[in-house]
């Protein structure tokens, strides 16, 4: 180990302070902001209160589970099939990853009203607020998931010394951080389009007030769900898969022979990307009277600034560590190219700027089942783009690495595409979580009356954050996906360092099950997710019209809706609900391996990710095409609002709902859970499975 | 080879022309009865007409696909990359593919009007001849199918001698019959849901007329539909899963060292099972004045007999044929345990006998919106049990016939509990064929007037045929998925006899790119073909809108619809939309395999099946579901028909419409056809592909 290689751990844990310092600075910069009127600061205080509450209950319910997996945890690092280091990284992965939501959201409920504030003095000034507040978000995750990562690192290796140890008991750290990430997005999931269902189908189609009207009692409700769901989900999403990159290329770097060199290589990538994201947010900022394109390209630049800067460190880096494998470099731009790539076809088939979508608004003519048909088809159809983009990067990381000469180096490959990937995630999800709280600015600008004008600006910054949310949803799939791939080579590395029988061949009937078993899983889970919508929005529907008949005077504005019942019913609800389909995506990994052992898991977490991969995209696309084919006809196409289209129009972004913002988004943590679950049972499914004693 | 043995296919080609003789035998009983009064035998004349008039057509479009990929097939077999056997193979399997699915609607459409005049007489005359015209069709696909195998089997005997050439001769053969019922489900599925949907959104919807009515333009070609699609189409399905799953076996025997003694076990469970559907038809028949489920238990009465003799028979075949493997007895159970409980899932989430179904008629109260997510997910939600279904019957039989021993012999027990699924498929086909010749016969009885009590008899009728059809199409599935499996193993066989170079791990990448891309494939061709109908619909639309505005005196009944118009855009709109989907079919392992090489193409294949096999369920089941919950509320519940939560229904029952009878079937073919190709395009991958290039 040389003096660069031994001292890297530390230049990462720097890079991740630098990260939560500028992270903090922001912070700070936003909540110095003035907040406007009082009515303005009332509002934002009730959102914020809203979502706190929920977010407090949900580590309760979330805090009951983790007990019972430590103690499940301890009595097999007791059994000798995990070390003891593992209940802790269990609880600080899951910690950090609370925490990365919890502060995405604090920040996102202080930027709400001041972005709204910041946005009467100009459009530049909101924009600023708004993506300061988003920079504390992505800076945030980053910046604890490499300090979690380098603290453990240096601690494990001052206690083991042996890279293949280290890497073996920092994999499974990553279980922590899905299972929160899953109960995160999930639990916000349901609570945020619950509350937008239920908001939607009374206020605006029975009683016919405008959305965010302050009449609807599910108002604020619907706000509180922008930030549980949208914000916190989304920042422990990524946390999960910014981590689980890093840690699984680690891993397979020792399978590889690489040793040391090749474990810091990318944790100095994700230490790169940091800074580089740093620097990133210095470009963005707009003029006033800026066009929709003007501020895209304001946020455009950014990103590309710190994907060039990080690319050119990372060629460095790579140059010096890992001389005799400089084609590692290419699996870097792969992943970063291929990131860029599904964003930009995300983008295509969701935004009413490109054909797709503005066809999908012509299919409202004929009503809401063809809108329906289309939008579904649609979504189907955008599966096969990012597919083929996934299947060339990881054909060029493998080959690029040295597959053909060595296979674990070309897997090594693959894992560092992963995290090439995911690099300057501090900014790319900077630019992605400023859209809620452009959308919550929108919603107070609403509700406290501030004029029209002021509206526009929040609405021309909302709309953007529409296609930077699914540019940033494209990314987390494909991210997930390479991140998931690197786990499940991972997991069989693993596997036969406990001297498991690995039995890989499609052939093998365990394998074969396996893969349908995994197949069907996102879909099993997608449905359960959507019926947990369908409830808890039911739940809202009924008080929503209870509040309606009941309280004098509120469809006159001369009373208040009582908020505090609707935000209540939304949380227990949405927290009694996640816990089916998490504990699926637990128990499904143990129930599996019991059966049909290690091949059978491997198989299972195959399955789910090829199949989850295109649930997840078709689900995302849908419903963020039908969203803006309805946004479409409100300009004042086909038809423009109030008419027949744009009631089938409503129809679809209903239904889509669901799609992009619970199960879609769900589908992608379910597929990293899995191979976590099952890095950590491997242990225990090694020793014991059905198969096992069948074959004998 | 012992005497037994060697005359062993000259029996299975007896069964089959004894299969055939009874279908004929019935054919001319059915045609024998009386047709009703003139006006009936006018409109089935017309139906009859437009039917045999799309059926030229398509087989004229499938002609020249067929000399194109004869071409091919010709130059392949010159460049010794196939035997000269493969070109006439593939011709029969394509003309006996389309025979049946001609024969089966040629019946159908005799059957019809005379089943609403059988229904004057009473439920049990109608019920008889609907069932004879299934009956016909049902052992007429078997018929064929036995007699294809069987007769090429004593030439390719005679002139080669040697079970290996003999069986990777012939697993060639599948690729016609596929291919040709990939054209007839797609082309048929779209027709029939094109006119259906189109008849439906103008008469139903904007005009105010009940369905089947006569002034309705697209009336005829709705029925036509029934007939192209759910018969021809259907047809030409299951013969290809029939000759598949009883040629890949004799494919596994092979490998399995099993010599002809496997050759000829599943072909003589499958010519057991055309015996044992003929004694079964003869116990089917009912009382007047039958409930539907003294119908329903009339139709199953039948079909387990066949299943008791065939599983006693095949017993005894196989204790006497395969002593040293008697396990092989399991295999076939298990298959026919699995197809029965798929089918009885199946019609668990999809009858309005049922909770699921019940509840989903429920969520029409809060709008089309939510009836639309809780269908989806009703349907993604049934996907669970079918899988594990298949996967412990692929465990039970892998394991039953020796899998710990010998992996070879497992896998022929798989490949056996798919011809075990399929043995009785003679009269399974029959109860599920009988459907649309009711729901057509309800039709004719609504268009000539023959009053309410025929009217109520043939709707008895036609709502079992739905029930029966949702256990037939659950049987498909689960059939279609067993021999999709059995077809990727023969494949990997074949590749081995070829010397390609298997590396069938799932951590390497070309298998795991395959992966992703076979599992992106069936939610592309499903998101083609549900456009196809969106298109094609759209042009019935506009057609009957005109007609409605140009015909006078067409409202009032006055004058007379101009059906042959409606027919010709069906027909020309259906032919020209299943080219796209149909070439994915056939392209995608070619260009798959040259990219990927082999070992990419399994893994597309494992890909495809299993999310094929999801898709494929959910779809047909998320329809199925629509379809009754909206019947459910006709029948007097949740506000009943006209109701609002009735309209919502409507749009779940048009949404499901493309899922049902167009995508979801044609994905059954698509992981079949995949396989096909695959398996004749074997040799040139092996010799040509760019990943061996970039690995050298």
């Amino acid at each position: 180990m040389n003096t660069f290689v031994s001292i890297a751990p530390v230049i990462a844990l720097i890079a991740a302070i630098c990260g939560l310092a500028f992270a903090m600075y922001k912070f700070f910069w936003v909540k110095k902001q003035p907040e406007g009127t009082k009515e303005m600061a009332n509002i934002a205080s009730k959102v914020r209160k809203g979502a706190m509450a929920y977010l407090k209950r949900q580590y309760k319910t979330v805090g009951i589970f983790f007990i019972v997996m430590l103690i499940i945890i301890c009595i097999m690092a007791a059994c000798d099939m995990l070390t003891w280091f593992v209940p802790f990284a269990f609880l600080s992965g899951g910690f950090f990853s609370g925490l990365s939501g919890f502060i995405g959201m604090k920040i996102a409920t202080y930027a709400n009203s001041r972005t709204a504030n910041g946005a009467q003095q100009g459009l530049n000034k909101g924009l600023k607020i708004a993506f300061s507040s988003g920079t504390v978000m992505g800076l945030t995750v980053v910046g604890l998931g490499l300090l979690d990562i380098s603290v453990w690192f240096l601690i494990l290796r001052a206690m083991l010394g042996n890279p293949d140890e280290i890497m073996a008991a920092m994999l499974t750290f990553g279980m922590g951080a899905s299972s929160m990430a899953l109960f995160a997005r999930v639990g916000g999931g349901i609570f945020t389009k619950a509350a937008d269902v239920g908001a939607d189908l009374v206020g605006k189609v029975e009683a016919g007030i405008p959305e965010d009207d302050p009449r609807n009692p599910a108002v604020i409700a619907d706000n509180v769900g922008d930030n549980v769901g949208d914000v916190a989900g989304m920042g422990a999403d990524l946390y999960e898969s910014y981590v689980g990159s890093i840690i699984s290329t680690g891993a397979l770097a020792t399978a590889a022979g690489l040793g040391y060199a090749g474990i810091i290589v990318p944790m100095l990538i994700a230490a790169i990307g940091i800074i580089a994201s740093i620097v990133g947010t210095f470009f963005v900022s707009t003029k006033e009277g800026a066009t929709q394109k003007n501020l895209l390209g304001s946020l455009r630049r950014g990103t590309y600034i710190a994907a060039i800067i990080s690319a050119i460190a990372a060629a460095v880096l790579i140059f010096t560590q890992l001389p005799d494998n400089t084609g590692v470099f290419w699996a870097v731009i792969s992943g970063l190219i291929a990131g860029v790539l599904i964003g930009f076809f995300t983008e295509y088939y969701t935004s009413d700027s490109y054909k797709p979508t503005q066809k999908l608004s012509g299919s409202s003519e004929t009503g809401s089942a063809t809108i329906i048909i289309d939008g579904i088809a649609l979504g189907m159809n955008s599966t096969a783009i990012p597919v083929i983009i996934v299947g060339i990067s990881i054909l060029v990381s493998f080959f690029a690495a040295g597959g053909s000469g060595s296979f674990a180096m070309g897997l090594y490959g693959v894992g560092i595409s992963a995290v090439g990937m995911l690099a300057t995630l501090g900014i790319t999800l900077a630019t992605d979580a400023y859209g809620p709280v452009a959308d919550n600015a929108g919603g107070i600008a609403e509700m406290a009356g501030l004029g029209e004008e002021v509206r526009n600006r929040t609405d021309a910054l909302d709309s953007l954050g529409n296609t930077t949310a699914a540019t940033g949803k494209g990314f987390a799939i494909g991210s997930a996906a390479l991140t998931a791939l690197a786990l499940i080579v991972s997991y069989t590395d693993k596997i036969e360092s406990l001297g498991g029988d690995l039995q890989l061949s499609l052939t093998n009937p365990p394998v074969l099950i396996g893969l349908f078993v995994g197949a069907m899983l996102p879909f099993l889970f997608s449905a359960f997710t959507m019926q947990a919508v369908g409830r808890a929005a039911q739940k809202i529907v009924v008080e929503v019209r209870r509040q309606f008949k009941q309280i004098k005077g509120l469809m006159e504005g001369k009373a208040d809706a009582d908020y505090e019942t609707c935000v209540d019913i939304c949380t227990r609800s949405s927290l009694k609900e996640m816990i089916v389909p998490a504990a699926l995506g637990i128990l499904a990994p143990i129930i599996v391996g019991l059966v049909l052992g290690v091949n059978g898991v491997v198989g299972m977490l195959a399955g789910a990710l090829v199949s989850g991969f295109a649930i997840a995209i078709m689900m995302a696309n849908s419903g963020g095409a039908w969203d803006n084919a309805k946004k479409y006809i409100e300009a004042g196409n086909f038809g423009g609002k109030g008419s027949e289209n744009h009631k089938a129009a409503v129809v679809g972004d209903t239904v889509g709902d669901p799609f992009k913002d619970t199960s879609g988004p769900s589908v992608n943590i379910l597929i990293k859970l899995l191979s976590m679950v099952s890095i950590v049972f491997a242990g225990l499914i090694v020793k014991f499975n059905l198969i096992d004693l069948i074959a004998k």
